[in-house]
């Protein structure tokens, strides 16, 4: 489980009771947001019966178990499904990051490239496929799928290359194509996105998900192996000549998108088949409920503003903190005290500055916050990212109080410039005011937590 | 009173029901921080009983009325204090910005310059300042303080002359320097601010404030002229050498401020005396309580997410949205139907940008909003400044609901495009989405109004 390894620095000074109030909180989410809990929260298994069940839905195993698992997270769900079904299980793959790997008893194990897919990819994809065939119409193949899987579990199309999808991708990032509209041509060049998984496999399947992406929608979660997929080869083509990049597009590739512009091979799927079942095990709203029950649990109200969170991670503080100052001032939009949480993914645009220095997005947003809470009793706020790293940095996140921007300006460091090079990092470092957890193991986007008293 | 002018065009099309719904909340909001409305909803007068009431506060008028009024909303304000004082009124001065008179019966009038001070900020500060002087121990004076204030009521300290003032303002903001540190310096160079007014006057002053600064601090409305100040000469002479701008300082300065230091001249006031009272009788936290009201007698739940709102305009669109759409799909942190406020002041910032477009930060709020309920029916959002005027353009503000971003896509106009040229009042314009009411008289900063039903 993932424990917050630096926390009594954390609290060695500043407003030590709010923040421990905080930490507590972020720990009881990291616990439940951990693969193995958050699968065995949804699905129980009767092994005499033959019968499992998840989130209320029942399934009779009639024949055999299969699982293949793809992500960040893959091993650590795995593991809980063979914690589960045990021997039930017939066969199965499970394609993780390099770094990521977990010994399993039943199931195979491979480490492919991420976010950039390599031969493993390939090879892991393969023995997928592999799998998918062997399952029939009376087996049930459990599908564990998080973050990460677009990288790590991919096939070309015929006669597209491994490098070909690369060299694409390199061309849509570089364009400046959003990141949907990137998986829109991808989904059309790959074996395994946009659903097509869905029509590999004859029996039943139930994907198990855990979200990284805000607002839950299945069918970018791993660029969607099982989900229906809305987009077709003419927005594939349309975004490429928008991008400017069709004609560098490798031949291959223009070739199969013509095709399928043309109605010669098949689209994406466009209508989940019967067989199939989503389930989201983890995701952002799920770990922001948890903190919601910790806080009630803590005797704090809590209200959960969002958790779609999007924008600049340091307007984003300074927004969320303007609702703190509100809660703090004037009891609204929910009374004293209060636990404030808000999920989402903000982000860090690097712009004009020549020096740019060190931090991720959550360390960003409580240092912007700490300008808005500055003078503030009995108010803190702790921001993280659940995967454990806060944009390349080793540290989860920071967590602020009403003292720290002072006590960063009493140091010599003022926080508008170190927010203005982005060396949020370094700011909060010198206070104590990181927050490290190391991997989590999974990753569910961020939380923002503020408490005001 | 002011009124949407272009109502009718902006109910042509999209969701006109919910911009019906907001709109008539705006025009509520609008019609009651008028500042004639806002005085006469605080201050209530028996001339019979020479008594008068300020938010519940008693004053027995024992000798003469005397007024003085600055800023934008002087006139306005000044107007209903004939009204309700009438004859009771001895004398008085009101400075107001060029193009804000309004002929008032018994008080003279002087336009000023703004933002730059000019020689009739003096002339109208020594008009001022003849009556501060006529006020006896048994007299009141109502002062009458709205924002715009401190630019056009100014008076130098000795030896320093209007163009020092304007010179050490110039190099001030050109440095870089906050707001609230160039006020610092400017306080301890004028004569009438930094509460300096206060120690002027015998009697009684009772300054009715409307406020255009975000969290209401009286010291920084108008820049304080009866307010306590919590900076000293010590800070003024860091901050110029902080920016690097002492040297350049006109010696006039430079020798005052030092005296000042050394404790020669007096500080700035530091201790409110007793026969000072200020009211805030209108306000961004007050416009937010008028809109809550009318969203209750339209049996919407209103929640006021802040009344300090700040930030990059662009993101605070997304994060309001991101509640918003937390709203629609979850029904917290508060349940439909609702009204999302928020009210405070989001900024623009141009970088980058080689091509600059026309826009306010309401404007860009909402069209950066439109994105995160695109596709979502009966989501509406406006967001406008008070004082009618959003940036540097003839338009409040702007409207969108769950169809503006698709309605503009099909026009050719990408919002992204636009938002990133900060060129958000075309888009709004080419689909009749600005909000126009023209001048208000008044300044209580921006709401922002989200309708999720």
């Amino acid at each position: 489980m993932a424990r917050i390894v630096n926390r009594d620095e954390i609290l060695s000074s500043g407003d030590i009771d709010s923040k421990r109030v905080l930490l507590d909180i972020v720990e009881h989410v990291l616990d439940n947001i951990d693969p193995v809990r958050a699968v065995y929260s949804s699905v129980s298994v009767n092994r005499e019966s033959r019968v499992f069940r998840v989130d209320g839905k029942i399934f009779r195993i009639r024949g055999r178990i299969y699982v293949v698992g793809i992500g960040k997270a893959a091993c650590r769900m795995a593991r809980a499904i063979e914690d589960l079904f045990g021997d039930m299980i017939e066969d199965g793959v499970v394609i993780t990051k390099y770094g990521h790997r977990e010994d399993l008893s039943r199931l195979k194990v491979i480490e492919a490239g991420h976010p950039i897919p390599d031969a493993n990819s390939l090879r892991g994809a393969e023995e997928a496929m592999k799998i998918f065939s062997r399952v029939d119409q009376r087996d049930i193949l459990l599908f564990l799928i998080s973050g990460g899987g677009s990288a790590l579990f991919e096939y070309p199309e015929d006669g597209i290359s491994l490098k070909d999808i690369i060299v694409v991708n390199d061309l849509l990032v570089k364009s400046g194509a959003k990141i949907h509209e990137i998986n829109t041509v991808r989904k059309h060049i790959s074996r395994v996105k946009g659903g097509k998984v869905s029509r590999m496999v004859r029996g039943r399947i139930v994907a198990l998900i855990i979200s990284d992406v805000v607002g839950d929608p299945i069918e970018f979660i791993a660029s969607g192996p099982t989900a229906r997929d809305p987009t077709t080869f003419r927005d594939a083509y349309r975004i490429a000549k928008l991008y400017d990049v069709w004609d560098k597009f490798p031949e291959s590739v223009r070739v199969y998108i013509e095709k399928g512009v043309e109605g010669l091979v098949q689209e994406t799927l466009k209508e989940v088949p019967g067989n199939v079942d989503h389930f989201i095990i983890s995701s952002n709203s799920i770990a922001c409920s948890h903190a919601a029950e910790k806080a009630q649990e803590l005797r704090l109200r809590p209200a959960i503003l969002t958790t779609q969170l999007e924008g600049e991670a340091k307007d984003a503080g300074i927004v969320l903190g303007s609702i703190a100052v509100e809660v703090y001032k004037m009891d609204r939009p929910v009374t004293k005290p209060a636990l404030l949480i808000a999920g989402g993914e903000s982000t860090v645009t690097l712009v004009g500055s020549k020096e740019i220095g060190v931090g991720g997005p959550n360390q960003e947003l409580v240092l912007s916050l700490s300008k808005k809470i500055r003078g503030l009793r009995s108010v803190a706020a702790v921001s993280i990212d659940t995967d454990g790293a806060d944009g390349s940095t080793d540290a989860s996140g920071g967590i602020v109080d009403g003292y720290t921007y002072d006590l960063l300006v009493d140091r010599g460091i003022d926080p508008d410039t170190y927010l203005k090079k982005h060396d949020s990092y370094r700011a909060l470092k010198a206070i104590n005011s990181l927050v490290i957890t190391g991997a989590t193991g999974t990753n569910v986007n961020s939380i923002t937590l503020i408490l005001v008293r």
